[in-house]
Order: structure tokens, then sequence, then C-alpha cells
């Protein structure tokens, strides 16, 4: 955690906030913190500052806060990924929120086992925790938004459409002829396969929603490798 | 595993390999392959092709394999990496030998912990397992070497500059001004640091052994994202 995301719940006014729980620990027990003590702080959804430890108990700590400085650019990118087996699932999270995705959709797929969308790592309150601890790596404050679609054919057939509208839209698909395109700076649809890739038929519907197959070369890497070496091919991150 | 990597000892002649334990399993398990299939293979440094399996017991399994086809071209890359937290190491290993890298150098610095170096993922056996599960997953065949150095000092100042001779050298640095440049051809090196960074003095003497600062923009990221994320920058992976 290179800064204490704080949702606004924390606040108790403008300026102080309380801590509990996860922060209040990870304070003591990984920032080594003490009162005095200044720390990277950012609201949820908001701007990025500096935490004045006022007080710090076994229990809670308080904190001034300054906040005056934008969080990174968000990426133009709407992802969407075949829900990943839930043991990479929580990486990817966090991943995709280190990198600043903003827009990801967890779709199904024919290789999606149905056993993956049981797993807790979708609850709520699951998903913020994991967005929050990549928000924290990467200094950003802006919560991602997710949504969660059971079904391929309704997504692809009446929802991505809109979304495609206007966009450069692709879908990683090894074996396919058109190189992924480099440094993209509009606004993009990138649909990613689970392990074993979408089917044919799958890939048809995506194409047909107005996405364009691209590959990544003759390797082929797992989802947690794929979303950020096509995030890093597809978007200048040093901008 | 995209394709079963045959080390020199499965081969029983030239076309005649025959599998046991792990490899054996993954066919039986994963693959639910049977007496007549045909699974990608290749020979550990060698080529790619095809197993037929002739037969399959609970013991063994004999294939003939017809090897032919170059595996995916590696990167020019020696990547020096600050040994990464064990949770982490594994990841980052299957990673490194999934996007091709090939010379793999695991160093010390003031914020590895002591206690990293002691991690049985370091030990060759291990080492060896999970470098395969990532040439598998690319369908490469060409073993990583993976160089240890537990001393940071003598590290830099007597092996380093012999290995950026001649060579594009960068250090991944946060708040350096120099962004990271994108699809360089050449061979290069490329230093990573641990969780938290390499100090001030540690840059100081990375820059002093012919290492160039760069930048990955704003977001801090964790060694496991920064790695695929600074390749797929640095090289075109589509080539």
């Amino acid at each position: 955690m290179n800064l204490a995301l704080l949702p606004d719940g924390d606040f108790l006014s403008d300026h102080r906030v309380r801590l509990t729980g996860r922060r209040l620990e990870h304070l003591k027990t990984v920032l080594r913190a003490n009162a005095g003590d200044r720390i990277p702080v950012g609201r949820v959804n908001g701007l990025i500052g500096e935490g004045h430890i006022r007080t710090l108990t076994d229990t809670e700590a308080e904190l001034d806060v300054t906040l005056h400085r934008k969080p990174p650019a968000p990426l133009p990118l709407t992802l969407v990924l075949a829900m990943p087996r839930p043991k990479m699932f929580r990486r990817v999270l966090q991943t995709c929120a280190s990198l600043g995705v903003k827009d990801l959709w967890l779709i199904n797929s024919y290789k999606v086992e149905k056993s993956f969308w049981q797993t807790p790592w979708l609850g709520d309150e699951a998903l913020q925790e994991n967005l929050t601890l990549g928000l924290e790596q990467a200094m950003d404050t802006v919560m991602p938004r997710v949504h969660i679609r059971k079904l391929f054919k309704p997504f692809v057939e009446d929802e991505l459409p809109g979304l495609v509208s206007g966009r450069t839209a692709l879908v990683a698909h090894p074996g396919t002829d058109q190189p992924c395109p480099t440094h993209v700076a509009d606004p993009t649809v990138l649909c990613i396969g689970p392990e074993g890739g979408f089917t044919d038929y799958e890939v048809g519907k995506l194409v047909e929603a107005g996405c364009q197959g691209v590959h990544l070369g003759l390797r082929i890497l797992r989802v947690e490798t794929a979303v950020p070496v096509l995030i890093s091919r597809l978007f200048d991150l040093c901008i």
C-alpha cells in the first residue's frame, strides 16, 4: 500500500478521518506509523494528499488530511474479461485497478467453469477490497466499476454493440491475422477470453458485435499476464 | 499447459518418449488424453511438434514424437530483478519464462528481506519446474538461465558493467525524468527493484554501471505487474 484509500465513511469532517480495522492494522504493522507521522492518503473517487496522524491507539487512529492532487489518469478502456479462475481472479482485479482500468465487465464463456461464478471474491465487499488494494498500490483513488454478466449471448447481442459504438473494439485471440495495435489513445473496448480461449462461435459473435480479432504473437499467455501485456501495448502508461 | 515439454531424459530414442510423474498425471487428468490422441510437445532447448500417444497406463505413457518447428523467438533481454517475495517469486518466474526471458539475474537489494533467499523455490529443481510451467504455457522450449547473486555490490561493480557493455541498459525507477522507451529491438538490460524500490544509493550504483533510470508513469506497480508491463513496452511481442 503506497497510499491509504479513505472511503467517505472514514471522514469525521472535511479534514479529519478516523481509521479502524484493516486500515488501522496496516498503519501500525506495515507502515509502523506513530502519532506525528505523515502518510500519503487519498479519498475514494477524490483527491490525493497527506494524512497527519494526530492520535493512534489500539482501536483507532485519527488523522488530519490535506487533499490537493489529482489521481493518475484513468485508462480510456472498457475491459471485457471472461470470468477468470477464482485463484487468479483476485490478482487480476488488483492488477486491473492498479493499471487504471475503470470499467470492467466479467462475462461468461464456454470455457468458464460454472464453479468460477460461485467464488466469494465476487461479493460486493470482496470486490471493493481487492480493487482498493490495487488502487492503494498504484496511488489511485478512482474505484473501478465492475459489471457481472453470467450469460454470454444476451451480453454480446444486447449490450456489447452499445459499448463498442464509437470506440476501437478488439478481441485478443491467438491465431488471428492482425497484431494488437500499439498506443491507441482513443476509447477502446478490449475482450480477453478464458484459459483455452473463446470458442470460434464466441469469437464470431464478438466480431459480429463490432470487435476486431487481434493477436499478441506466438506465445499463449495466462490471463493475469495477458492483461498487463495488452494494456501496456495498447496504452502509453508513461503519459 | 499448451505443450508438454520433454527433457532429454524422457527420450527412449530420437522419436520415442516415455512420460511418468507430473507429465503423465497432466496427460491423464488435465488433457484427459487416451492412446491414439495427439498432443503438442517440445523438446527442452529444441524443436516443437506433435506427440502421438501409443500406450497410456497408470504408471507411464509412451509417445511417438515428430519435432519440426522452431520455438518462438527469445527476448533480447537480460532481466536483473531484485529477489521478489517468495509468494510472488514463483509467478514471476513463470511469467518471465512465458514471455521469453532467457537470462534472469536475481540480485540482492536493501529492501529484499533476508528471508526471501531462504525460499525452497530457489532450489534447482523448483526453478526448473516453474520455468517449465511458464514455457509450457507459452509453447516455448528454451529454458531460461537463472543467476543468483546474493550480494549487491560485487554484482553491480564486477559483473553488471560486462552485462551492460554494448547494450541498452535501464533501471526502472519511479520518479526519474525519462519515460521507459518503447519497442527497442536491441539487446537490452533491464533492472527492476524490490517492493519499495531500489534505494538512492543502489540507483546511483546501477547508473554508475551504465544503466539509465526510466519511469513507467505515475502508478507504482507490483513487481509481478511491472515485469509484463515493462517487457510489453520494451519489445514488440507480436513480431
